[in-house]
């Protein structure tokens, strides 16, 4: 919970500093409005927890922030400054099997421009995914942006003879799932779904793309086009697009993403062109990217080991225009905030949690006014503190203690009081002596685990034994 | 939006300090599990959001953070330290007409322990709500938390002759609602209430508690008890409860809690007892407090007028055990995120929302990667900074700057990009000498709207603008 709410933190920083404000909206939208853009979903409403209100109206909750953004701008669109850049993170809901690391209920981080068209605001995204990570607190070395642009693979479609019709839509859909799965089923098994189909080892028979041989072998050279080299991979897709407008438009779109992104100091090390990136929702239009996490360790070609994309996004020109007459372009970034902070605990790149707060136990109940007095001194002086609430004797106090991970215990009996003084107890030192007790005796008596020092003292104590 | 975030970490801060631990919850519960808790609602099931999942179970949106919490230490109550002191903000959902403050999903900020019995643990939840208070941003002149003790009417209506029976349970809840409309019935209403009934203006007639003429009289006697001085209040109640146990029980738990304030320091400035306070849900069975806060006005008596309760919170003994055979005690603190936050706004007391962004307009779009470079820059200086990513020319570029409240325009043109040079524009006194201009133009050359600057010292020359 604090590595989330850290994480969100840090990206919320970023968002800012680039000039992004926070928005709220609701957790339900009308059914209607939501629209049907899940991945993998080609029936309406799968995977959306729907209910009716009072007067029968279908309600959905939010399956990600994007499709409730575009419902937003599209009902304020007079009011508000365009473009429109905002930032939220807030709970998303998909109906379906949960799983590990599946969850019916999780956190998304959006930013999103809405009312830009041309790269430059691609271009913006993609360094706010790059400086998220960075202030994630990973190194340049830990993650990569890698982008891709739909328009290149529907110039190559296109040059291939897929038309721009709805069929076509549904053929490049098929497509980019096929090459979705390369790292899973290799180049024959994309080969075979862009061609006729596939059947896998259980029986289970996937419809092909369809393409002619031509097509097949375009996508193919196309998908493993690319070169950590920026502008070696921009040369590759040139030729790739060939005459086509749309592929080289898309081409055109990268080479200004890699002027601004170079001209920034956003080196090939941190972002790079991969033809290979898809990601899973339909309603991408241009520029995609996703941002993916490096392990330490490396692959046989000596580059780091994909972890796997934590967020991403794109652009996505027509979301808007569905519920008005005019394009209303926009890109946007999105992250997964348990998987982010799940891939950072596998990487040990976790920030560290909360201080522990020192308990301060209840010897005796009359004493209870001067344990809230020196609770509220510690608080003070920042550090946290905590009177024990519970019952029960010391001993299941200091469990207590320990199970929360509370590092220093404070005694005050009656004998204490009357003196003016606090026992201060060092329950990491105590626990490691416990273990040692028997072989090493003088270190125990050269280093107790427990001070009394006078009531006046305390806090300064405290202050000095917890930064040790 | 800035001005509820803040808020929560305010809030979240304070938590912290007394050594409560972050927890999430998911939105949905089963719906047995959430029972039915709302307030002034005998129907189950009405005012929640429901819908039956894939198994049709039927599952609920929760309609606040406590319910979900009680489900969630019953369910690992094992695996917990107890107490278990957790805090938590998050959206909860009621299904009811929306109207004016009052929406159909709000953000509530609670923190509660469970598993502590006796005041001790109240007395600290109410300094964390006066901290809260504090921590807002508020005086301690402008907020007031307000304690009182369910036991003590229920000790009062015991020597009434009310039953500890079911039926005496309905009883209790009609003279808490009746209670709960002294403000707006005054005393006259308030007694029909407690009698026999009462029929309104409009001829709606609300059935009465059905009270003796001696209880009606206890009642009133007791929700007009209350005085500034804590110890006069306590003499007084002492006398009202009699010889019932649960209404001495009661008063020594209220001693109990101003033994701990005084110690505190928590005057009666800042924390009252205040037999009026109700607390709409039927769930609490001990101490319970609201946080009020007061208007700068003061009313005929000389004390601040109430805007309103924004929070409360108290003893809930029953919740969790409704799922476990023992008995688990409880004490929490909430409020309402928004709710505050429109008091605070009301108060004139919200902190500073954040610093525009600066905008870089975009003259020369071959000049694109200069405004990147200037804007990276801005931002690694801490500087807000945003390149304008929309479409237009200067003019609808520097209205775009104004309705986003932006003070600060950078202007690079092919000139000054030529001449190594920046052009930064202050709005805000360029709007003014548009106003000024004809009655002021010498004001006007000495102090002019905007100045050209060399390159590499545009940062600092921004910084030094933003400061004036």
């Amino acid at each position: 919970m604090r590595a989330e709410a850290a994480l969100v933190a840090s990206a919320f920083a970023v968002y800012d500093s680039f000039g992004f404000e926070p928005l709220q909206t609701p957790a339900f939208e009308y059914a209607d409005a939501l629209g049907k853009f899940l991945p993998d979903e080609d029936r309406p409403n799968v995977g959306v927890f729907a209910l009716q209100d009072d007067d029968e109206q279908w309600l959905s909750l939010r399956y990600d922030l994007t499709a409730p953004l575009a419902r937003y701008v599209a009902e304020n669109y007079d009011g508000i400054p365009k473009p429109f850049r905002r930032y939220q993170a807030g709970s998303v809901f998909r109906n379906e099997k949960p799983g590990p690391g599946r969850f019916r209920e999780f956190t998304q981080c959006d930013a999103d421009t809405v009312g830009a068209g041309g790269a430059v605001a691609d271009a913006e995204m993609i360094m706010v995914a790059a400086e998220v990570a960075r202030a994630a607190g990973l190194g340049d070395d830990q993650y990569a942006v890698r982008v891709n642009n739909r328009k290149l693979l529907d110039g190559i479609l296109e040059a291939s003879g897929v038309a721009n019709t709805e069929e076509g839509a549904m053929q490049r859909l098929q497509v980019l799932r096929a090459i979705d799965k390369l790292d899973r089923l290799g180049e024959d098994g994309v080969e075979a779904l862009l061609g006729e189909g596939r059947e896998d080892e259980s029986g289970d028979y996937t419809k092909g793309a369809k393409l002619n041989p031509a097509g097949i072998r375009a996508v193919l050279g196309f998908t493993t086009a690319s070169d950590p080299d920026r502008e070696v991979t921009l040369a590759t897709l040139s030729g790739l697009v060939g005459i086509s407008d749309r592929g080289k438009a898309g081409v055109d779109e990268l080479a200004e993403i890699d002027r601004l992104l170079t001209a920034t100091g956003f080196g090939p090390e941190r972002v790079s062109f991969d033809t290979s990136v898809v990601r899973g929702l339909g309603y991408y239009t241009g520029p995609v990217f996703e941002l993916e996490l490096l392990a330490e360790i490396t692959d046989r070609k000596g580059r780091p080991v994909r972890i796997g994309s934590i967020g991403g996004g794109g652009r996505y020109d027509d979301l808007v225009s569905r519920f008005r007459g005019q394009a209303v372009p926009a890109t946007g970034f999105s992250f997964g905030v348990s998987r982010f902070v799940t891939a950072l605990e596998r990487m040990d790149a976790l920030v560290a949690a909360a201080q522990p707060p020192v308990l301060i136990t209840v010897f005796d109940r009359a004493l209870l006014p001067n344990y809230f007095q020196l609770a509220s001194e510690l608080r003070a002086a920042g550090i946290r503190a905590e009177v024990f609430t519970g019952s029960g004797n010391v001993t299941k106090q200091l469990k207590y203690a320990d199970r929360r991970g509370v590092t220093l215990a404070v005694l005050i009996g009656s004998d204490e009081a009357a003196a003016g003084e606090v026992t201060i107890k060092d329950l990491v030192l105590g626990a490691e002596m416990a273990k040692a007790i028997e072989t090493n005796e003088e270190w125990k008596s050269a280093r107790p685990a427990q001070q009394t020092v006078s009531r006046d003292q305390a806090v300064a104590t405290i202050r000095d034994m917890m930064s040790e």
